[in-house]
């Protein structure tokens, strides 16, 4: 059986890198992605860390898994972006979340020297980054998944823009 | 500008529930989800943020962000599962990763009292949860995406299993 006890205690991770973008405030952020379509960021490995990303090259898109440093605190349900409902905090992806961890997909365009030039951002400037996987059709892509709140929504999504709901 | 000794900060997070699978150990445990078709596991919500599921039933499909707490250090460089050519460690899906942050579709059932029943399980029995997030297509769907030196190696994934090489 697992200790419930030990299971709760802190992990700790440091960020290897630094996400820059267009966004400096959340104000008018596209709310993911898909909405960003386009839009070019650029994203710093520190040093350290550089060795890692041999053959990333290959792929057309990768996730970016990320900190989200200007998030406050967390409240179990909250109204996303795209509706005054509220919802269970992990039935959405807005940033207020008890681990405040993001994940974007996005597109890769090249790496040189550490840094990555990606589109399609949707992430505020200054983000620190925690990790970068290969985004893998056969692992990551569902196109039919059901969506239950969101579906109704879903034309929405590629114009979506934040408020100052989450700061 | 980002203050970049800043950004070296650490950073903390706690788990918020327990991930349960037949998988005991490393060894024969399926690589991707893709890979663990039918197989049945469940997610364990600690009591203080089962209120944060509220409407996550909607959903076909949700995206697990676990701690990899087997995972011990890390190489820049490594050997995935499925060839023995070293590729970079964010080109690759492996555990030892600088944050040993890992994160899996599976395709949720039913949520009864803080328990998800879950199928498509590719995660270590008693394997710390992090985050929950809903899988949308709109977001997350990138059917055609690119995949380097995975291609090849792309119908191996659906039979794979893991070995011992990341203990």
């Amino acid at each position: 059986m697992v200790n419930s006890r030990k299971m709760k205690e802190s992990i700790i991770f440091k960020p290897i890198g630094i996400i820059h973008s267009p966004f400096i405030t959340v104000e008018n952020m596209p709310i993911q992605s898909r909405s960003a379509e386009g839009i070019d960021g650029s994203v710093e490995i520190f040093d350290e860390y550089q060795a890692g990303l041999q053959d990333l090259d290959g792929f057309s898109h990768i996730i970016l898994i990320y900190y989200f440093h200007k998030s406050n605190g967390f409240k179990l349900k909250a109204s996303p972006f795209l509706e005054d409902v509220e919802h269970g905090v992990f039935a959405i992806r807005a940033p207020r979340r008890p681990n405040p961890i993001g994940i974007s997909i996005v597109k890769l365009k090249s790496i040189d020297n550490g840094i990555l030039s990606v589109e399609n951002i949707d992430i505020l400037d200054g983000t620190p980054l925690l990790d970068i996987k290969p985004y893998v059709p056969s692992f990551d892509s569902y196109p039919e998944a059901v969506t239950g709140w969101l579906t109704p929504h879903s034309e929405k999504v590629k114009s979506g823009v934040s408020d100052e709901r989450f700061k």
